[in-house]
């Protein structure tokens, strides 16, 4: 349960946050890892790190910010750091040190185990462990659950602390909401397809030149994650690692010109059939457990359904919720299977820093963190 | 047959070109009627006309050039004339008047007749009577045989002329893509998602303010139409009308900002599932009937089946056998139904005008107009 | 001077809060108006208005909500009157009733001096009324002192309102940024080349058919407005009317496919050169009048000098002080004439609707207003 | 002059087309080397070359292929070799051997004069070489006699080849324009703003993070360039270096989401005060050196004068003659010069490729070449 401290956004002080530092603070995810995390009531920034040859530049030189506005007050200034667990460990601090991570795959297979083994609290956006049966792959609303692996987890590898994942951008919005429909009519068939925004292939990501007056029909390795972790996602949780959910899933993965948001069409077969009113139903009533709602990052409602015809887009709904909310629209018959509908979520910051963040809230709100 | 004089594009002799006129001239396909029929080997444009202000003005006046460079020499300071047969009936010509067609659905199902009655053969890219049941809908690599309505047509209506359609500008490039699959292999389902360009709205069509940094997951009764006469085009021909062939198709239609060419994605079942290999040589060795073989507007081959992981896009093939034929890639197995794959095919060329240039090509070169 | 209950923006309750009503309501900047004095300590929505077909439909049928969400909350339910200034005017109030105004040009001729006769103070956003001798052209900052026109207009024209109107979206800006740089040096020259965002042109406004992949060099009558009214708000104020400033100015306008923000590229000439440094002192240190500086909506400080080499840029630097300060950056020599930079500010808040809120806050603080 | 086997494009026969090879071929710049030399009727491409990884491997697995369709036909299997001249010098030829240069000014600054060592004749794209003093900056149109500096040029390096520069993208269009006003009217004063595609910014140049609804006011160098490449094509050539013009002018260079066209607005002042009218007519009639216009990449006219308010617009325009015509538009006096107007050239055709093309075509039409 989350103390009485940091029960309230507005309620902590200073000296009360706990420390979290960022890895890979310089790309896309960290940079929005730091916007979110300016100002969080539970954290505060105390280390960032990168690898390669941002490591001992100050961030302001390090990075190429991305936002609107300048760099958060202070940080600019500081030093980033080599992923150093040792040097990075906050001193003199009762807390489990967090650590969000945005590195590079090949960086965070090697050294994420490395922070965990120094005591760590991983909160991943690689997609490096998110296969491993030990390590959950979690979104708050869909499968909290999965995080008592952590327990398994820490026992098989010897760790003090541990890794916690989240899955890729365009799986977070799709499975949030699927969960509903789920849980009450038992998905079986899906069909997605993805039309993504740029700033899902990090920075510099995909030139203009590839990407203006076009659409690019082809993301390596996206379709496979999304079908794969979605069946994660909607799957079960052993005592010794996921099942995937028997459904059948095909994904189409699509780069548009867009900057952020990611909109999703889906066509959906279930054991029992909904009507269209009793899909949406389900969508909006949707809370997730009652651990998430109260968190500082936790979107209320995770679902929002719209009413118009032409809704969600993503321009105008991407930042629904401070960006953490799905919004669902379109929510009709379907020729083919039984219904189709179309999502749109915010990709970095739903789909990435933001998911990361919110595992984290999870676990101190359960009291999981020293 | 086609004659000896019409059979080479070089051939032709500008006084043994058969008179045009083009009804909605003003438009995006109206212009693309214009710049398709300038230089055609077969066709003159003899008359412009269109439907409100526009009737009166010089062309140069009435029109919102939206190609590069200038209007055709000449065609500039042309009247455009009202909707009037009489007025836009050729005279002392031997030939079967031919009238193009851009206009609006509500304007053609008022006009259309007019002109048949009076004689011309139209080619409607409207789609004021593509389900009427002795109106032929037609795309010649798909369905040429469905012109054998026009004989019923010209009886129970008791017109001199007729009408020959076009499905919508989506429709083209899918069924000419599915059409050899469908021979091969018995095609039962169809999960289709298309992100189709702005010029496929008209002009103005749709405001920039909705569309840049975004995508519109809906364009008013467009996911019905890919259904419908993606069935009728595949289906039969009856004596007396068309039957749609027995075909599940969802279809789910978005705009994205891109300029020209309409990418879409499809998920497929077949009665026979095809192999990878299978299907990519059905459609590499597709030709279509062999009278559309060797017409001025025919691709050849029709559909270009390419290698590359990320293609086909949209800016980088709609321009295929200048606009005319439809590129096909990523054709990949898929977990739900038997293949996935995208085809990219030009919405204004092949998919309107070029598609009515198309049909009447066809009827030249079969003897059917005098 | 502002009163007590009005000096902060928490501190007003509902019901001391001003009537005001937005005439031209369902347009671009007429929905900016809604989304600017939404919650606005000072100011509450009584009534909408707009010509044509929009009078006697809810807000939510009679405008395309352009921005990200929803119409804020109760007033998609509120019916959209005629301009009628009798019907709208407030009912039990001791206010001077205030109304912003979007009219279209010509429906501004005509409504606006009715609204004025009968008593609402009109804060105008159009542009039928900023040349006339008698009416402030006013941007707060700028030429706060040219409101002292108003006794004169009303003593003239015998209204008991007013009318104030605000420069266009473009001038706004480059007004702002030139103020301090030609009290200091005294500007004599200014070649300006402004890249103008989309919503600059209304809604619908540019077809994404004209703008997508390109540049419209063009933007009707908008040239000669920047060089009129930029030597007007820097010019002096008489008895009875404005001087224009004897600087020469040369614009040139173009339109570029951005959402929202104008980029203007300044080439300047001064009486008295400045060096680089005392320029960016001068705007730096720029507050505009002690009176404008508190008020709600005012920037603090009006113009932010960026460090950087590639800014300011229209996404990352037009929602500065919520829209409403002016980004200044490039400052360097002019081989021409003696300084060149480039300006960024947000074209429908600042250039637009927040230009005429502040104006309206400005008399109110100033005690101008009953 | 040329020689009668050289005079016609469909003349000339494979074997009696000279040899080229390109040098970098694998940016943007070497692609439109390829596409504008496959089929060129006086130059056969012979060999590519590249620096770093590309060397050694196929054109189609060195390039990221940035154009409409495929590689042309044969080059794909090409096998891009390292920068090697002797390995690169045609064998049993008797013409002097070519080299088209797009490589990285670092590499061009070492690799250039080893190829002019080697015999070469190289037409470069860099900016390495074009401000020294024997080696001629040329656009044929605008300054062809100071290729005559190559013979002090082989006589100072004892070169057999020699080093032809053309100026970078935007001051090509520019110059073109500007010649017959500066001969008609002697230009004293230019202030020039530029809204630049992203093409210009070679591949993968700007992020689409960067540029999408978005502008960047800042290209380094490129507004040196721009001031001191225009001054040094309108100057003189004296026996032994070029002399720059005295005029003065101001760049400031924008980058805009537009793929290709740079589109320029100009505030002009002259010696001799032209007309507007007598403006449009010195353009209009610019037709360049006799020897330059029926070479077969020459433009015919150089310079395209457009009527409509709203043009040139670079996606309209800028393929006019095949990308190689300069589009003028809104010539129009200017309160602070004479004369403001807009120009659009084709960034990687007029503005590099096509240029280079031009300067090789002009000099074996002159007999310079072997």
């Amino acid at each position: 349960m989350v103390s009485a401290s940091e029960s309230s956004r507005g309620g902590a002080t200073p000296l009360s946050r706990r420390p979290v530092v960022i890895l890979g603070a310089t790309g896309t995810v960290g940079q929005r890892f730091i916007q979110l995390l300016t100002d969080h009531p539970w954290f505060e920034i105390v280390g960032l790190a990168a690898s390669g040859q941002s490591a001992g530049r100050r961030l302001s030189q390090a990075c190429h910010w991305l936002f609107p506005g300048q760099i958060p007050a202070g940080l600019g200034e500081k030093t980033v750091n080599a992923l150093d667990p040792d040097r990075l460990l906050p001193k003199q601090s009762d807390f489990t040190p967090i650590a969000f991570s945005a590195l590079p795959v090949d960086v965070a297979r090697e050294m994420e185990p490395r922070f965990a083994e120094a005591g760590f609290a991983v909160f991943s956006n690689a997609s490096a462990f998110r296969y491993d049966p030990d390590i959950p792959l979690v979104v708050p609303e869909v499968n909290a659950e999965h995080l008592s692996l952590l327990d398994h987890q820490q026992q098989v590898r010897g760790w003090p602390g541990f890794i916690v994942t989240n899955p890729n951008c365009t799986t977070i919005g799709i499975s949030i909401a699927l969960k509903p429909l789920d849980v009450a009519f038992s998905l079986e068939r899906a069909s997605i397809t993805s039309l993504q925004a740029v700033s899902g292939g990090g920075y510099p990501g995909i030139s203009s030149l590839d990407i203006l007056d076009n659409v690019v029909p082809f993301i390596d390795g996206e379709e496979e994650k999304i079908e794969r972790e979605t069946r994660l996602l909607l799957g079960r949780v052993g005592e010794d690692g996921q099942t995937e959910a028997d459904i059948l899933i095909s994904a189409q993965a699509n780069r548009v010109p867009v900057i952020d948001g990611h909109t999703v069409c889906l066509s959906l077969g279930f054991k029992d059939r909904p009507t269209v009113t009793a899909a949406i139903e389900a969508m909006t009533n949707f809370r997730g457990p009652q651990t998430v709602c109260g968190l500082p990052s936790a979107p209320s409602p995770p679902i929002i359904v719209c009413q118009e015809a032409n809704r969600p887009q993503p321009r105008l709904d991407r930042d629904a919720s401070r960006g953490m909310a799905v919004t669902v629209g379109r929510v009709r018959p379907c020729p083919l299977h039984d219904l189709r509908m179309v999502i749109v979520s915010h990709n970095t910051v739903r789909g990435a820093a933001g998911a990361s963040v919110l595992n984290a809230e999870l676990l101190v709100a359960g009291g999981r963190l020293r």
